[in-house]
């Protein structure tokens, strides 16, 4: 949008194209939305408007994880109490936050920012690789956690990074692939249920 | 949320927040949101929020019909070419935009900003009926399309303004209720079929 246009637009058909650009928003949801805005005390809207830019102005890359941060180091890494020596390499940040849920994990993270996906030109040099070498060579790290998606660039991004890292001893595991819990055989797909007869555990 | 609360919270935390606050987003979505404008440029995210901000500070209330402007009277309150006798009564600016778009109106509109609605505390005075009252007394107005939404709120509504205009001798239409074009009959409710026997026209 042109800085002219941008002018000749009335402020809620602009916001309404704003809104239109975000992901799963077209232009009934931007309206319904824009209109919700409207209807809001200004605070609302300066509460939302002011959480946009903070987030993207004050948030930066974890030197150590290349987690989301607001200082040099994320409170994971700065977190004494979080193994070192584990180190779970995920896609995005939300998926740490994901795993950070489950209060099941205590070592550290690493995000690549994405997957390999030669057919979107992504390969690793796009990713967050070399930093992930680099803090091998240094670290204490002794087991690598490939938690990368479990689809085509989740996959390939995992056997990638299990023949980068294994020549230098670190331990390098994958989580289970499976039947997810609370689900009905009857419903998983049969790739699902060929990973879950491949990885069965003894009793 | 208090100042202190919002000071302690990431800023990717606090966007989440305030995005959930939006109708129809959830925790998921408003996640998947904030990452989404992580990743674009700071632009996007200046760009959203300024035009969140407009909009909220420079959009007011049009004096003639209670649309939304940035002026005094909004564009089409102030299009000559739009036929001043025939005033369109609906409820929200949204309902206006939508009639609009089908190029088939030429008169000009009223806006209720809302329908009566006793369950939620919502009388003609909570409406911008009184408004609408002036405006007849010293217009032009021929006919009033009642266009409110064919639900109870909306027909109570549509009844109230009916009784109050009437006396003045104004014509008061309703918006057909029928079969929606391209609609099955097989697939449309038995309320709207009855509507459509009962509004019937002769070929």
């Amino acid at each position: 949008m042109s800085e002219g246009e941008r002018r000749n637009m009335a402020p809620i058909e602009r916001l309404i194209r704003e809104l239109s650009r975000l992901p799963g928003v077209g232009e009934r949801t931007a309206t319904r939305l824009a209109f919700f805005i409207m209807r809001q005390p200004p605070e609302f809207a300066r509460g939302l408007a002011g959480a946009i830019v903070e987030m993207k102005e004050r948030t930066r890359l974890c030197s150590e994880c290349m987690g989301l941060t607001e200082e040099d180091t994320c409170a994971i890494c700065r977190d004494p109490r979080r193994d070192p020596e584990t180190i779970c390499v995920v896609e995005h940040p939300q998926d740490a936050m994901a795993i950070e849920r489950t209060g099941a994990y205590r070592g550290r993270y690493h995000i690549l920012h994405g997957a390999i996906s030669p057919l979107d030109g992504i390969g690793p040099e796009e990713l967050k690789v070399a930093e992930l070498m680099r803090r091998l060579e240094g670290g204490r790290a002794r087991e690598i956690i490939i938690a990368t998606s479990a689809n085509v660039e989740g996959e390939a991004t995992a056997l990638y990074l299990t023949r980068l890292i294994r020549p230098s001893g670190i331990k390098v595991t994958r989580l289970a692939s499976g039947i997810p819990v609370g689900g009905s055989l009857e419903y998983v797909d049969a790739s699902t249920i060929s990973k879950a007869i491949e990885g069965r555990r003894e009793f």
